[in-house]
């Protein structure tokens, strides 16, 4: 199917033709109001170290879900969400190869009762309410990747997992610049607030025309840059720990939720809505 | 008395005192957490063209009171509050004297039955979040006045009231100016979020070393200057405006209003609360 033909379908349509082979593009611009996360598996004798990771780095890792251990079922993101089908491609790391990885779009031969799936926040919903909001992003209008560097910035680490920040780089108005940031504040599972403005140098970064992943950026005569702390933090943190086997989407193919991106930003506060049949008022007659 | 005096003094016993003549001093850091508020008086035959400026213009001119014509009181704002005498200082201005002004502690052989007075926000609720953050103010701890400048950027004129905003300027660090203007932005009756951030020269200010009021201000080596719209702009607006007659506060010396400056950035969205004895519920029984 071509991206024309997925991106109005549903989240759950959307995963079963990803899981069927049927789709296996970038996510981006798909079922629109959507949450949609990051993906990081790991072994179970990580997963604590890991999840302390997150919780202390909350702008580059928002946590948005995690599996029990051996479940590739998140029925919290998705009631028949299989995190091992349903992502269009996985890059799976061992620790004997040096960093590199193998693509592959199917993880059921791979799975093992000790995995746990970690779902961490991306940056689409806080990007959608900036287009929403009429403030123009070069990088998004022109199909191209925003442009990522790493900075001299450094987490705070966990057991093996640390490293870097990685942030994204993305430049306005000055005007737009502050209502960017006003907007990025309230998409906490997006990355929330920008980590830093203006000078490059500042956070490590030589050379703004030459990012270390994604595509260089346009400056207008005026912009200043805005940077974000961005999901690939995680991802060098990983590799920095050399699991025996660690899994991560393929960039760009976002593992899609049921969960309204805005709603989500309330709901994964920890307080679902109260059970109307375990409310117990009283006798009142 | 002295500010150490009445410092501690509650919002009516500070305008008591200072009613009764026996303070006279700035109000900045008096009546913690109550609302002030920058003072205009209007003949009311501008009354209408000032509110539609302030409304077209609301970072500049937030209104969080306006009286009735002839009346000094403003009861929304406080109980007893006399308008031509609970300022430690008044500026009258007059039609003829070419934009000077003759300073008065008390409106009373002046006033008229035509006049209305306008109560706009002031910046201090802004202050006080961005130091209870823990966010240096150096103009703040030095005792020294905010720098002000006139800049290229226009108000959206209404009847004779025009002209250019004027803007504070306060310098942060990278982090503590994206932290600044995320506070800012709760505090609308505080001038909300910035208009500006970055290269002063994008805005017509040649030099920040020389402000157009206030005191020269203090930047570290990093730091990045934000521009908040400034209370001074609906004064220049209305010295263009040749009333015949105008007063404005001594700068720093502001109403100090009876409400809760947290809470007024919600009553003063015009719902206030409920009151129950004029809610009809029908008959339950």
């Amino acid at each position: 199917m071509s991206f024309q033909q997925v991106r109005d379908l549903g989240p759950r349509d959307l995963r079963r033709a990803i899981r069927a082979g049927r789709y296996a593009g970038p996510t981006a611009g798909c079922a629109p109001g959507r949450l949609q996360g990051n993906l990081a598996i790991l072994p179970g004798d990580l997963a604590d170290d890991f999840l302390r990771f997150c919780l202390r780095n909350p702008k580059p890792c928002p946590v948005i879900g995690v599996s029990e251990p051996g479940d590739p079922h998140i029925p919290a993101l998705g009631a028949d969400l299989d995190i091992r089908t349903d992502l269009g491609g996985y890059r799976v790391f061992r620790g004997s190869d040096g960093g590199r990885h193998v693509g592959t779009d199917d993880l059921t031969a791979i799975w093992r009762d000790d995995l746990v799936a970690f779902v961490l926040g991306c940056s689409f919903s806080f990007e959608d309410a900036v287009v929403r909001a009429g403030i123009p992003l070069p990088h998004v209008a022109a199909g191209r990747n925003v442009a990522m560097y790493v900075t001299s910035l450094q987490t705070a680490p966990s057991g093996p997992f640390r490293g870097p920040v990685v942030v994204s780089m993305r430049a306005f108005s000055p005007s737009n610049a502050i209502h960017a940031i006003l907007l990025s504040d309230r998409y906490r599972l997006a990355h929330g607030a920008p980590v830093h403005i203006g000078d490059p140098a500042a956070i490590g970064i030589a050379d703004l025309s030459k990012p270390d992943f994604g595509d260089a950026p346009d400056l207008a005569p005026g912009d200043i840059p805005v940077f974000w702390a961005c999901g690939v933090t995680p991802q060098m943190a990983i590799r920095a720990a050399r699991p025996d086997l660690a899994v991560t989407h393929e960039p760009g193919h976002m593992l899609v939720t049921d969960l309204s991106a805005d709603a989500a930003e309330h709901t994964l506060g920890g307080v679902g809505p109260a059970s109307t049949s375990t409310i117990s008022r009283g006798a009142t007659s």
